[in-house]
């Protein structure tokens, strides 16, 4: 069975496109840390991030440099901190957080709630900022 | 000024080194979230991961997916988490974190402590699983 990922790549379930290309698809986590928060996923059905191979895995932290320049012009921060947990949805995704303070991407932090306006505004700026 | 992360590289500050080639260093973090959580950061002084030309990021993190398979056959966990924060050492630096649960990578929780034995063999353990 295709991940709520695949669905969402397929736009079968919708996203908040930031970014795409033919490998990878960036869209706002919808329960995000910060406003901004965006995951990073490949295509290609893959369980864990370092499943990946050698190739595609650096193609994904590439695209996710790309991604998080964006971020970086669009949403006030610091810096845009990464994470990988991969223990939830059994598909490799990275995370890129704005961050102002380390503590920013604490994941039992309390997620934040944007409207669909918001969410639809904010990742109409990354896209543009890429 | 040289960063902390330069001078254990270059081996005037002392670490638990798990791997290293021409241009990437991989230690134990000696304030670690988990056993076996390590750093992995480019030999050369750049500020933060982004930073990096692709083909250096790329490299990184290829060097980085071969330590943490090392970690995962070396200590019990259900992953190896990644994070990347970068507010602190202005020298770029991959946290890998053994996960079993997703709260075991929160920053804030207390950082553990082991014995100079411990963190040694620990780090010659993954080195042998390299």
């Amino acid at each position: 069975m295709a991940t709520i990922f695949t669905k969402i790549v397929r736009g079968e379930i919708p996203s908040y496109k930031v970014a795409e290309d033919e490998r990878y698809y960036a869209f706002l986590d919808i329960n995000p840390l910060q406003k901004g928060h965006t995951l990073v996923v490949p295509k290609r059905e893959v369980d864990y991030l370092f499943d990946l191979d050698d190739e595609e895995l650096a193609g994904l932290m590439v695209f996710a440099k790309r991604v998080a320049a964006a971020i970086g012009r669009s949403v006030p921060c610091k810096r845009v901190g990464v994470a990988v947990l991969g223990l939830e949805v059994p598909h490799a995704h990275v995370h890129l957080v704005p961050l102002t303070e380390e503590g920013d991407m604490n994941f039992a932090n309390a997620k934040k709630s944007f409207s669909d306006e918001e969410m639809r505004a904010c990742a109409e700026l990354i896209h543009s900022n890429l």
